[in-house]
């Protein structure tokens, strides 16, 4: 008998961030294999004893690196009950959860998976940006900036109102180039939120033409957020 | 001394995809006031006593609803510490939140927003759809169908792998019929999720063909994804 490898997303830092159920089976884990997104805030929520295991970032190739999370949650999942597998933001949002998911399916081992606050989503609703402000955008797309250059047609993205680019720092001044190409104004408004929902969160604005010539300092992990909607924020003045 | 207004996203319907933190302020809120998408189940966690009011689907037009909204949270801060502003998901997303809030910081009212789980991604999430499964699908749009056909320029999210259509349940014929007269292929499977969350849950699968020739049978609210990532979906094996 087997356990349940519950794949579970954390969220973007703050622990209160993370749903009832997420603080529930994260608590009640024999087990728990995070990223390295997950925050130190979060992992503390684990009980004492419970195995924490880091298997973000491991040296080796990303497939080497995927295969051996996966056999680490096949053994997991046959030692104890309550298995879970923390990811930053939502599972299945530019996470590779749904081949863990299949990993396991594959070898009989139930599997729940439990959405998450993505960053890309709530990162901008605390900070006021409004992704489908009435009259000012019917839709966005997210999308992420971490391929090469080329990897992604831009045009596809040209005309969608809000845009949300994800691990898209490194790339920024390009993509922002290439935005600019396929026909969205320079001067449109953008907004980086690093570190967001951290207590050293950190917001600036620039221009689409600012960051394609290279003129703004963002460190990563941030969203990245372009669109008029960024224009006219809503300032709030509550912290609890 | 006016209090706090906190508006909070109440996420699909399932108190446990509440995040800790509205699960926190609902419990605590002197007055809560909900549109009528927030499920029974969350709305039982507030406090015996708690003023808790429905300010969804009032008669007379939307403006005047809105309006009325507005000024029920100003006069209600002025009334209590906490007041809790509990909207369906996420407050930004498809909402009218940031019009709400605007309008409270407009009269110098403390305002937080707090992010949920939308609909949107979190509802594909637990079904197993992996709106960005890798080698499938870079990026996703998400855009609202509830707009009288023609309102929508659909030609500008013909090129996005993934699209995520809410609302859309009244016009999917004819959205589905747009979207194939822009090039997207009659054949492509798509997935709606009716009363996603909740132990009423219906999936229902069909292709875009299907769905323009009106062969579905769909009742509202329901999510509507469209894109190869509904092909293979995982299949989850466990519930709590």
């Amino acid at each position: 008998m087997t356990g349940t490898v519950y794949l579970v997303g954390a969220g973007p830092g703050d622990p209160e961030l993370l749903t009832v159920k997420a603080q529930r089976l994260l608590v009640g884990a024999d087990a728990v294999f995070h990223d390295h997104l997950v925050s130190d805030d979060v992992l503390r929520l684990a009980r004492s004893g419970t195995e924490v295991v880091d298997v973000g970032k491991r040296p080796g190739g990303a497939a080497t690196c995927q295969d051996m999370i996966n056999e680490l949650l096949v053994e997991a999942a046959n030692r104890h009950d309550v298995v879970v597998r923390l990811k930053g933001g939502d599972p299945l949002i530019f996470g590779r959860g749904a081949e863990e998911a299949d990993h396991l399916r594959a070898r009989d081992i139930a599997v729940e998976i439990v959405p998450g606050i993505t960053s890309a989503l709530g990162l901008l609703t605390i900070a006021g940006v409004a992704v489908t402000s009435r009259g000012v955008a019917a839709g966005f797309a997210v999308v992420t900036g971490r391929r090469a250059i080329g990897d992604t047609d831009w045009s596809r993205y040209a005309r969608i109102d809000t845009l949300v680019i994800l691990m898209g720092v490194g790339n920024r001044a390009d993509i922002a180039a290439s935005l600019i190409a396929v026909g969205r104004s320079g001067t449109e408004p953008t907004m980086f939120i690093e570190r967001g929902s951290m207590n050293s969160e950190r917001r600036v604005r620039a221009t689409l033409t600012e960051v394609a010539r290279g003129g703004t300092v963002i460190s990563s992990p941030a969203v990245w957020v372009v669109g008029e909607v960024t224009r006219d924020t809503i300032e709030c003045l509550a912290k609890t």
